[in-house]
């Protein structure tokens, strides 16, 4: 616990930026907030809502003097933002960002920000299907990881940041950025995309099947459904960001889904029970490691 | 409410046998209920938990008599227990399923089915990851769809066992065997299949980079390692079984999820953006249906 600095400003005040206001103002790790957002809808509602001591009407009004700039906008605007708050940010100013994507924000980022700044990468891996400042909440960070990818910023700079960010519960850890950008392909990406995309492919089912689908959806369909209600700006920019590491990744998958498709076909049970074995396993190590119940 | 059956069979006491027997106790819908399961572990199993009044240690002694037998069995052995139990049923006896596959198993079972007794396909949409005897609870059924699939079965019958299924909490919904299986294979077995799929993917990852993905699995591949814990006996026979509508919904996901797969590498962002905010509007369905919240 403690102030961890003077003016903190949040830069996009959707679900993971409206969090982090409130989180912040609870916990007391600074003392000034001031939101932006680009969209006066979101500022108007941010306001109304209490988020952060102030909501700003421009760019510079938030970031001047602060001495935490936390980026909350899609991973397809960083780069822009940053060109854009350059100008109006204090010497030693530290910016961070909560982007799904990493290699791509910091090849973004890294030409604007001026010298005597630092940026460290960030990324809460916490969510939920709704977004805009109402969706916000305090406790999201709670006991959720919250990666950091410093790259070349000052230590001084990451423990300060690390310790604020544990203050609000979250648990920090350090990556370098394209390892990063592997582990969220698999855990998180990957996922989403074929999340989306199996709903897609019921929403163009013949209309009777379709209706039937919805009413009758079962549980592996209905996860799935939540999961492809996420925010679609937010997950276009993260595919194109993330490229690399995705296609990489759907193609081990798509390797994997046809090896299945092909036991389906020729009532080849023996490998089907083999991988449906195996699975069961990695389920026990997510339990045992404590991120699910 | 109200006593439907003189003695009721359920054989296979697995999560669905199992929670059967329980809400038939609970709700009293017969006078006396006897279970088999062909593993002995299962049987002493249930009987130490209490499953049923009794636990028939042969199928002729848990069938004869039984005014309904409920098959709780993998859907690779509806046919041979039907076979086996075949000499022993009572004229006018009804036997009904609980496969989530539905013309396989009147393929498999109408051949054995002695003359006089009666078969009614049905499918309970309700599960969990977690099976074997002492998975089952008594509203598992509870406010969730119990498909019946009648074909030729006399009206009475029919309107007895959905009385019957309705009374323990389950809305019974009639269906064409075909049309069922396609509807399953869309919203429960295709996306079992793409979870076994991308968790056997994250199986297959070199060391470290598996450690990782299991420590920071976010929410949409912790959803699916969840339903890749799923029984790999019961999913093998589903696919087996259902291999037709299964192929068939495949073919169409593949297609769907290469168009992304090309809209990412080509960086066609309106494509992505399309598709999840199309998705996002079918998950509002799910939740106006009352399948979600």
């Amino acid at each position: 616990m403690g102030v961890f600095y003077e003016k903190i400003a949040v830069i996009g005040v959707g679900l993971i930026g409206a969090s982090f206001a409130l989180a912040a103002r609870q916990k007391q790790i600074c003392h000034q907030i001031v939101c932006y957002d680009a969209s006066e809808e979101a500022r108007t509602e941010a306001a109304a809502l209490g988020i952060g001591d102030k909501v700003a009407s421009d760019l510079s009004e938030a970031v001047s003097e602060a001495d935490l700039i936390l980026l909350a906008v899609p991973v397809g605007v960083m780069g822009q933002v940053v060109q854009e708050i350059a100008p109006f940010l204090k010497d030693g100013a530290v910016v961070t960002d909560t982007g799904s994507t990493k290699a791509s924000v910091f090849k973004d980022v890294m030409p604007h920000l001026p010298e005597g700044c630092h940026f460290i990468g960030g990324h809460p891996m916490a969510g939920t299907e709704f977004s805009g400042p109402s969706a916000g909440f305090p406790s999201l960070f709670a006991n959720r990881y919250w990666l950091l990818v410093p790259e070349h910023a000052p230590e001084q700079a990451v423990t300060t940041l690390s310790d604020c960010l544990t203050s609000l519960g979250a648990s920090v850890e350090q990556m370098e950025m394209r390892y990063h950008d592997k582990v969220v392909a698999i855990t998180s990406h990957l996922p989403h995309l074929i999340a989306y995309t199996i709903v897609g492919t019921a929403t163009d089912l013949e209309s009777d099947l379709k209706n039937d689908v919805i009413r009758f959806s079962a549980s592996g369909f209905r996860d799935f459904t939540r999961i492809a209600a996420s925010d679609p700006t937010m997950w276009r920019d993260v595919f194109l960001n993330n490229d690399e590491a995705v296609l990489e990744m759907l193609q081990r998958f798509n390797e994997d889904l046809s090896y299945l498709q092909r036991a389906i076909r020729w009532h080849e049970g023996d490998k089907l029970f083999d991988l449906f074995s195996r699975t069961r396993t990695i389920r026990k190590s997510i339990i045992d490691a404590g991120q699910d119940s």
